[in-house]
């Protein structure tokens, strides 16, 4: 398993700093058939809406329940990644497992990520309703997973990601800061820092 | 466990009388730390809407899965509630596990519950994708997880209770009969009772 | 078990031929008691929309789980149908085991089908939340809930069965062509057949 890193941020920020793990599930990036292009999409999009100190954690795994299982527990357990995204082996193929390892190492399942993220897609595609993409709580990280194509990653990531934040103080992880000219997020009142 | 009753209804309404389970999940009520106001919340809706003679048993318990699940199991098993609704305990939290004592006890689980309930609430806040609401039927009892804050469950109940009177048809409860300039209900033409 | 055939398609489609399974799960219509009119309308249903050559095996079975299952099993695993297509049984009532038999005997659940056929509902009547039916992949076959009032499949059907073809595509199964001025299918571009 080798980590491919980024961070970014604002040391002025009054959020905490946040380890994010990136996990692309895909046999043929694995074996470098063809190149990642979801786990980069991911980190561009921290790069642009973060304001807190991020540490990116990246990692390529094939699509193999147990090795996507035993990558996302050493991202939450081990590296302390208080939100991972995985891209990519959602849909209804024998080699789509990335919900079934996600699902498997759960404390909670927050479905209203899966409907919302379908419902999103149902926009652009109808065979939207073939992901079985979903999010779920271990510990005090966020696990959610995200469609393989950039694009896709994009539209969703980009209307799901307003609830991050708050769902991660909840859990008691670190306080995420965002540019806010960038992204709307939501927290209620008393959920706000001050500075 | 103490149980605080309510009554009420029109002796000269064609509908049966139900009982109606009310459970308010929260450490801080439990220990009077704060006042119930979901509790009370529900108890309102119902003595605004219901036609049906009703008597309602309410209970304060904190956020432990055992006693929520025993709680559950004496309103709908001992006290004969065909309608169980509980407030708070839906979200991410440690502590929050309702809706895991509530699937723990549960015959058959109706997604549909929680989809509508997470759609209503996301056109006030995005973090409605976090609430884990279900509802589940054990039995000859329906038993709803509604959201803590007393303006969220009045936002839910109001639209999710159109469906309620028929499912407890279905499951062989008894017959509900509402106050019809106060709210709408649906039962397909050969359930409605004739006078 | 005695399986009822129908046969239709075009001899000259590009797509392959597909074996269907259509179970019609009601109590009242084993016994003969009422006519099962939700089977033919399945049957009418791929009548008017496939090009590719097709047979449909069609069964009634009284609601209960482990027939159900059985029924299902033996037409997946057995008579090779990649596509079943089950009416009735889904709803809160005691003998509405229809999803249970159907996820028992699945490899995968795709949530987004019974998210999408509620929502459908739901244009009609607020009591389509208590519908629990889902759509599974077991091995190389799709099998999909409906509701048991022709009204109500023909609603549903129409819509959902856009991700259809694509879907069988995805696990591997026969390449199935439609009558593009009858229905509205999806597949992305480097998925379509060429002539």
């Amino acid at each position: 398993m080798i980590f491919n890193n980024h961070k970014g941020g604002n040391k002025e920020s009054i959020g905490d700093h946040i380890h994010i793990g990136i996990i692309t599930v895909s046999d043929r990036a694995f074996t470098k058939e063809y190149i990642d292009l979801g786990g980069p999409e991911i980190v561009e999009f921290f790069t642009e809406i973060l304001e807190s100190e991020w540490t990116s954690h990246s990692i390529i795994v094939p699509d193999e329940q147990t090795e996507i299982e035993t990558c996302i527990k050493k991202l939450t357990d081990e590296i302390n990644c208080s939100l991972v995204i995985t891209t990519g082996g959602t849909g209804p193929a024998k080699r789509d497992v990335t919900p079934d390892a996600t699902i498997s190492i759960a404390d909670k399942e927050l479905l209203g990520f899966g409907e919302l993220m379908r419902n999103i897609s149902l926009k652009y595609v109808p065979t939207a309703i073939l992901s079985r993409q979903t999010a779920v709580i271990r510990g005090e990280s966020l696990i959610i997973n995200l469609p393989g194509q950039p694009k896709a990653i994009r539209e969703t990531i980009d209307e799901i990601f307003s609830a991050v934040p708050y769902c991660i103080d909840l859990i008691e992880g670190p306080y995420i800061e965002v540019k806010k000219h960038k992204i709307k997020i939501f927290r209620p009142k008393n959920a706000i820092r001050e500075i």
